[in-house]
């Protein structure tokens, strides 16, 4: 029999293939792969359930690692789809299971017994980019931007960025999700608790990639003369609960600016604050950031809405036809064209 | 209205989104883009007419560039579908449609009267490149290797592949295709006639770029000592008249070995040659040349099976988990592993 693995595409359960949907079909057991992206709607299990007329497990990375045995004994003994969000290899977490497929013997088998695997492909970011009007050909490779932590700074992607930029080429930058984490605390003191899922945004991908060009001293991002287009929410119709696709070009100031609070509204959170404080004696400093950091991601949101954000950084390789284009993107006072004019010599 | 841009996705007409099928559906217009790809399946207009139960218009290039005005009017007064095999904007060659519907006025208004236009992203080559084993992250730019004639060879291709290279990035090749192409007798006649379509298939395509590398006297294209992977007809399912999906790794010389006439075949060859300049004396040598090229693609068919054919090289950045995966899909004989561990390094 076939382990399916097949991609759901960008957004909603309605952009699976109508190959991938026949294949999902003709399985006796579904797995959801729910540890590297999401679906950007609501309830996405209970549609898919409806969608597909059967159930749907959610697959955890432990389930994966932990349970690849009965995935493949299922896929030995009749069809298994395992569903991923976007295209199913558009990262190498599941070439694992692939490899394991290949080399399977059933229980009691006296020599192998391969599964057969079939991979259904499906858009994902790497395709949706495209929508930034930027030349496919023109991207370098793509980094990951993880959350830092106050003694967790990690920055190997900004070389990366760098050696694309010294080619003139685009950059994708591919925000960080954490879905079922544990705390630090939780971990050693033995509780099985997992932190709420947390989803980068675009101010803070922006803020990280600033940072670590001031502290690297680097020349090839910088807030005024750096290009780029956001790819919010890529593919999403709108709906009642969250936005659609938003895809907005400017520099990376032009980009901070729309979720940068003016001075009457840093006045305002400054009271809100000092008065929360003076209800709340006891509040701890921790607790205080935790109040600033929701008010982050509430503009953030406001402005951006829902996650998944990605950027992309615009290098020097630029066609008059891509800055046109991007000028049909541009944010309202935008200095994208000029920006292209003087700094990228596009004209 | 709406003009939707609908990725196809790889390979048949059920590779589309239900999103997709939906969108065409509310259609009162479907053009399918002919020029920058196909589909893998014979009669894929009929089966795609009878998915949609609607017909469907083949837009070459010049309806596209020509008659823009003419889509977007049909745009502007009901929804249109303009259909593209993989990914709509995998290219950029479709910007120019979406800008002029941002700009688009109607005949007779006196303002701008812009066309909504909506993007459904699909699989496309970037994203079934995944199958190759090799982690997207590690891919450098993009190229496109033309076909080359006796008096025109660009390779500015060498430059980037080189590029890639030096970062220890793979590099994803993409064959050329020409569709409904002239010749230059015919257009200096101003006869209007199309030539066959052709298709770059691997041999040739590794043969260019061992061709390019030696005039070049670069070092990181050789053929004992490339790692590459042959990516053909992704995503495509046997059937009676074509066959599937064939994913294979090796040496770029592995690759050649496999459709190169052994001694005897050679003999072979120059005998039926010989044989036919007897019965037809007047026969030229450009007829010749011909028929020797008709077997070199009757044998690269042979061996991998009909177009499209695309090409992934190896840079230096591999992981153990990628050269076991390259592993499970090495040519038979292939020196994979063991060029993988002495000069890539990795074991």
């Amino acid at each position: 029999m076939v382990l399916y693995l097949i991609g759901l595409g960008l957004a909603d359960e309605q952009d699976i293939t109508l190959k991938g949907l026949r294949a999902v079909q003709s399985c006796s057991k579904v797995y959801l792969e729910s540890y590297t992206s999401i679906l950007l709607v609501d309830d996405f299990k209970a549609r898919m359930e409806a969608l597909y007329g059967q159930p749907v497990t959610l697959a955890h990375r432990e389930t994966v690692e932990l349970e690849a045995d009965d995935i493949l004994r299922g896929a030995y003994e009749g069809n298994v789809a395992f569903l991923v969000v976007g295209d199913p290899l558009s990262a190498t977490t599941h070439s694992d299971l692939i490899l394991r497929a290949r080399h399977y013997q059933a229980p009691g088998a006296s020599e192998p017994t391969p599964v057969s695997v079939k991979i259904i492909h499906n858009a994902s970011i790497t395709t949706a980019l495209g929508s930034s009007g930027l030349a496919g050909y023109n991207f370098g490779q793509t980094v990951s931007i993880p959350f830092w932590t106050d003694d967790w700074r990690p920055d190997s992607w900004l070389a990366r960025i760098g050696e694309n930029m010294n080619l003139g080429l685009h950059t994708l930058c591919l925000s960080d999700i954490k879905v079922r984490e544990q705390s630090i605390e939780d971990m050693s003191r033995g509780v099985l608790r997992y932190q709420p899922p947390r989803y980068m945004l675009l101010p803070q991908l922006i803020a990280q990639l600033l940072a670590a060009a001031r502290e690297h001293q680097v020349d090839f991002l910088d807030p005024e003369r750096t290009l780029a287009v956001a790819l919010c929410r890529m593919g999403a119709d709108d709906s009642a609960t969250r936005r659609g696709e938003l895809v907005r070009a400017g520099t990376l100031a032009d980009m901070l600016a729309c979720t940068e609070p003016d001075e009457a509204q840093r006045r305002q959170d400054e009271q809100d604050d000092e008065a929360f404080e003076e209800a709340h004696p006891t509040v701890s400093e921790k607790e205080m950031d935790a109040r600033r950091e929701a008010r982050r991601v509430q503009r953030a949101i406001a402005f951006w809405g829902e996650p998944l954000h990605s950027l992309v950084l615009v290098g020097r390789q630029l066609h008059p036809m891509e800055v046109e284009y991007g000028q049909s993107l541009a944010l309202p006072g935008s200095r994208w064209a000029e920006v292209a004019r003087d700094v990228y010599g596009v004209h």
